[in-house]
């Protein structure tokens, strides 16, 4: 019979156990902080309905980006961000919710697309969001930065320190106003403003004088991304309103202590639900993983759901994307989370092995991380190799002598010194108390 | 525009605020015992190929069963339990992983068939395995038994105590061969057998008539239901061996202090995967749950991956099965997971956003779970409604008194008691310390 394959499908991440203990630590470190920050941990199906997932009808066009399913006569698919299935949630819970409404999420979301390198079809996002019916007041969007600058710093000693630019949908749309553009116009351009960073400045430009034909317009689109608004104020009152929303922002976030932010007209967040401030963080030691958590603010995230206004702002950590990069380029040391067990039994002939199980429940009774290696009839040198390979920081030793005695053999794996002694002492020893 | 429907798609959980947060502890506080099991928390993929998730050719009938999709040329699903995903993972780590190799996983699983009532089709499992290479002593078997019980019990003031039967699959080969049953008679029993439950004692005698057509034969297996393993005392060494085998291993499992244990030869398992001992655990207070966790012991884990024999004893927990059930019916009491707020900070007027925002983040760096109410210009009613209905236990209230003073207003929102103290002394309050 052939075998059959022991890799996962491309695309799809699968760590080694300490590897996978560092991304379990540092999600418990950051959702403590989302925890103490008030937000409620939200736990939905990784499966919704297709009509919920998209608006679109083209079929075979989503069908390349998700992955859908179908059930009888019910059309489905996994989910590719956690917005949509929050934003159901919320309006049909409206009664059972106290609003503003503080929700966290982190679940693995799925793309259908081919894999490609550092993009992922199944990955980790960590979100948080912030909703209000009918309003909302722009401190949360503050809040929200601050919230993520704080579980970001969480786990400071494995990414570094990050940074923040944030942008203005309203600036862009005064500006179109400004301008003069088509409604046709303003979609292109905004199309081709959210893909500058990849299509590079010749691409964009050639593109702007495509949508635009008016060398002026083009080159005060441009001047955005060298000068900002500067060449912008009192040319409109909605300009003008957007700076103003944009400058008095930056304040608030100084007032919540967030560090490295500068405005950058530049941010946009893609063409999806964002309709006021948007923003991205970086990591300053790692640039090259791109934006590692970003979002903005939704004036109606709930429309497709609900007759009530929910606006909201919030925001997604590319969870995945940061940590497993940063594991597998090596920039994470992974030995702290190479050696679980503090203590491993080591039971020398099966006529011990009441004792040996005796000891190792009394281990675990005071919480001590602890194995047993019950292969009993096993010679000293393949148990002792065993408490080796698996970094157990002692060996408990369990012979005919330790069990007539009421004692252990406790072996400090580090220093190779050896010690008899009872177990309330071992555990006395091992917990360091 | 007609609104889309806010409900989940049937067989899948969606748990309000409290409801997720016991949710989360439990399991908490039940990875913490496997973790200091020393079992090794593993993530795998959801989605794996088609052909690790089944063996069958028939893709009309497994397509019934499992959520199914094809990307290219490659098939591929939902994983509908842990061991698959494990198999395949073992198999090609077994240079990276110490053996006898310890994993966890808590994680979803799929199951594509209509949903029925206490049968979800999105739901998490717990599963525990111990795997050796070529070799692996029953004592594991014992040791699993008993972690299953100590994380049971660690949430035991919700799900009460927990009762475990053995059964031993050696048991009944010997018993077919002893019987002298054709192959396709022990192929058809053996699903009699694992179906007797669902189709009662009278269909059960029907199936087995029609299959073996000896009434003798028929009384023989009916009393293994009855009076065990005691008719066939010194019938054949398979007999024996197996009854002797399962005797023994009542022993460690006394030694490894499991209460509530006792043989019970009709425990099964189903087909798949088990050899040899087989368990499974029930809630004594809710019998109406069914089985609660189920495991045994394969003796060729991952054959389908490597020609490398990799013996396993493993469990699940049906983590979903217990938890959503005991908190639906309202066995569980949600009361200590209904108020996650410590202080909620509320503040008087915009301007006097800058001191009530320094306060905030002065409870969040001393990690008292802390929200504010950023609706600055909200009247003193409303904000102290949306403290109340958080079920925040201190409102930290800030006007322009206390910005001025540098104090706070700190009321306790049980007692209605309010004094005016320092943040830092608002802290200790709070904090109870």
């Amino acid at each position: 019979m052939d075998l059959k394959p022991t890799k996962p499908l491309s695309g799809f991440i699968e760590l080694l156990p300490a590897q996978q203990r560092c991304f379990d630590f540092c999600a418990a470190r950051m959702l403590d902080v989302l925890k103490k920050s008030g937000f409620n941990q939200l736990d939905l199906p990784a499966i919704e309905r297709a009509e919920v997932l998209t608006d679109k009808d083209n079929w075979d066009e989503i069908e390349t980006q998700m992955f859908l399913f179908q059930k009888g006569d019910t059309k489905m698919g996994l989910r590719y961000d956690g917005t949509v299935g929050l934003s159901r949630y919320v309006a049909g819970h409206l009664n059972d919710l106290v609003f503003p409404f503080r929700a966290s999420q982190f679940s693995k979301r799925y793309r259908g697309e081919r894999a490609q390198r550092g993009r992922y079809r199944e990955f980790y996002q960590m979100d948080m969001d912030i909703m209000g019916v009918n309003s909302l007041s722009t401190n949360y969007d503050a809040e929200i930065i601050s919230v993520i600058q704080r579980t970001l710093n969480s786990v400071s000693e494995f990414i570094g320190e990050n940074a923040v630019r944030v942008g203005s949908r309203p600036f862009w749309d005064a500006l179109f106003d400004y301008l003069e553009m088509s409604d046709n116009q303003k979609k292109d351009v905004f199309v081709l403003i959210d893909k500058k960073d990849k299509m590079g400045d010749e691409d964009f430009a050639e593109g702007l004088s495509d949508t635009l034909k008016d060398v002026k317009k083009e080159s005060q689109i441009k001047s955005v991304f060298t000068n900002g608004y500067s060449e912008f104020l009192n040319k409109s009152d909605n300009l003008d309103r957007a700076v103003a929303e944009l400058n008095d922002f930056m304040k608030t976030l100084d007032l919540f202590g967030v560090k490295n932010a500068e405005i950058d007209l530049s941010i946009t967040r893609g063409l999806a639900y964002y309709t006021g401030l948007v923003f991205e963080f970086k990591l300053l030691n790692y640039p090259e993983l791109g934006t590692a958590a970003g979002g903005g603010r939704y004036a109606d995230l709930a429309g497709k759901f609900s007759k009530t206004k929910i606006i909201g702002v919030g925001a997604a950590i590319g969870f995945s994307r940061i940590f497993v990069a940063l594991m597998e380029s090596g920039a994470i040391d992974l030995s702290r989370f190479e050696a679980p067990v503090d203590v491993s039994v080591l039971c020398m002939g099966n006529e011990n092995l009441d004792y040996a199980v005796s000891v190792l429940n009394a281990f675990r009774d005071a919480e001590v991380a602890s194995v047993a290696y019950l292969e009993a009839n096993k010679k000293f040198k393949n148990q002792i190799e065993y408490a080796d390979k698996i970094k157990a920081k002692f060996s408990a030793i369990i012979g005919e002598t330790e069990k007539a005695d009421k004692v252990i053999a406790l072996k400090n794996m580090t220093s190779g010194e050896q010690v008899v002694v009872s177990v309330a002492d071992a555990i006395k020893i091992v917990l360091g108390v």
